[in-house]
């Protein structure tokens, strides 16, 4: 997977514009105001590095998450390839829907059905095995729209947004809903984050002797739901201290946006609106969530609202600068 | 709390001598080249920095954990504080054990008292509540033996071990059985360790909105077990991927030195054997577990074990070297 502009070489930054992909405007200055306060020494509102902790989500705010959240994309994939193996799936109301291309019944279908789907295509193997059915699935997958890696759609001003914190004394994590072995595989190589700053979703793993070589098998029950109320408790308990700044993009994000700003010193929350149906999606609603309470939110707290047709010039790494 | 090398000062390195507290011998070597090969560029076991992933369990292994648990110290200190507003624990069997000071009672319970008196003194507040309580009491409580800080009562040895890892391109992480909120007030300070390195032991927390503020509140109820099996499933949880040294003086650890031992290129695993019954204390089994499975398969692995008499000239940071 390549994108044009690295993290690494963003984050050298000599010689090229701050935040290029970012329009100049309030939304991009509210950005560099904090990022100058906390890092100014002197400054009452100066943080030391280590304390300097950002959360982003991922589906929606990182990389799209149209026509459908990437990760279900690979459920349907992988359901699909395995179904030869599973002729007892045609009596499955949600599987055998699925496999006939009926997405409007799966949506129907609410949290229960995507459960139904997630488990039978990502449990069942070995933690090592999952890894490489990811990696095998992100190297060879094209999205509908675009026809590139779907670790191409991703949003360039993030990356610069990313870089431009790590430039600065961050530790970024990505703190999503979506798996979180699904997206360590990628999330080095695509956002310049190590594993161990991702908090996501999560099955049971069991540790089992096989042939005296210690395994860690996937089975098939929720071990943890990184979203909504879940996002707290998630950042609570992988990282163990709140962080100052957090982006998001739907109301699942709420509870750690108000999380982050909840607590003394200088606290920054943004919230990506997609508003860009020519370049990228225009949306409010998706089969999983919605904005309108985090969007009102933000407005009483004053988090910033990133109006994506006009705060940003460039969505994909892959696209010209308008 | 004061330690009398910092891992900061250590880290520097100029001018001392390599881990100054480990005698001469193959106990020492053995560290010594492995580091040396893994940062080696060239060597066909050379690991690459951010791989260089590095886990220690904490009592008994960081800091001393007789004449019983710390943490333990603190639930009993806890439990008489909070006692004369809950008069009804005078018949609850493990709670009145405790508060008559009979300990013999309490490790008769085995697990399912341990897990009562965690409960009643570690749930029922927010997180930043809870905090608080640990951060005061790990100032104010001594050892019974050494009358010093527990946060004084640790390994000099591991100190400089931790400080040369570091220096050595690794990222540490203690993976405890312990409270992962419990440790995480004082583990940075004592061990240069931040709290997003700290994997450990937890209850469930829950995210609410109190007067408008967000705050999580600690419930009585098991979320994760840190220990023996738990052990890998809290490693790939957290760091999401296989360390390549581990560091561990129980049965307890031997599922996270199997799981670290178990995989291609050049692996690290090391027991603490407590021999010192005159500087420190000489044991191969507490009420929580033992060490003989463990202490087998390190001499069938090849993984280090140290004689803590014979392999450490200091044993506490407080102390002069032998």
């Amino acid at each position: 997977m390549t994108t044009s502009i690295s993290p690494t070489m963003l984050a050298s930054g000599e010689g090229q514009a701050l935040l290029p992909s970012w329009n100049d405007g309030p939304t991009k200055q509210s950005i560099v105001d904090f990022v100058s306060r906390v890092t100014a020494t002197g400054d009452p509102q100066f943080v030391k590095p280590e304390a300097r902790i950002a959360v982003f989500d991922n589906d929606g705010t990182l990389w799209s998450e149209q026509p459908m959240m990437f990760q279900f994309a690979f459920a349907i994939d992988r359901l699909k390839a395995l179904a030869p193996q599973h002729p007892e799936w045609k009596d499955k109301k949600t599987l055998a829907a699925v496999l006939a291309g009926d997405m409007k019944a799966v949506a129907a279908g609410g949290e229960h059905a995507i459960i139904e789907l997630v488990m039978v295509t990502h449990a069942g193997m070995a933690t090592d095995e999952f890894s490489t059915i990811v990696e095998d699935w992100i190297a060879s997958a094209r999205h509908p729209r675009f026809n590139r890696p779907y670790t191409e759609v991703i949003f360039q001003p993030m990356l610069e947004l990313l870089a431009y914190l790590k430039a600065n004394g961050f530790k970024t994590f990505v703190v999503s809903g979506g798996g979180v072995e699904f997206m360590r595989v990628w999330v080095e190589k695509v956002y310049g984050i190590p594993p161990e700053q991702v908090v996501g979703s999560s099955i049971v793993t069991k540790f089992e002797m096989l042939e005296g070589a210690p395994v860690l098998t996937r089975l098939p029950q929720v071990n943890f739901i990184d979203d909504n109320a879940g996002k707290p408790v998630g950042i609570n308990m992988h990282i163990g201290r709140r962080p100052i700044a957090a982006f998001g993009n739907s109301d699942g994000d709420l509870q750690m946006l108000q999380w982050t700003a909840a607590s003394t010193g200088s606290r920054f929350g943004l919230l990506v609106h997609h508003t860009d149906s020519v370049r990228e999606y225009a949306y409010e609603a998706t089969p999983l969530g919605k904005l309108d309470v985090a969007l009102k939110e933000a407005e009483a707290k004053g988090w910033t609202v990133v109006d994506m047709k006009q705060d940003w010039n460039r969505i994909y790494p892959f696209e010209e600068s308008k």
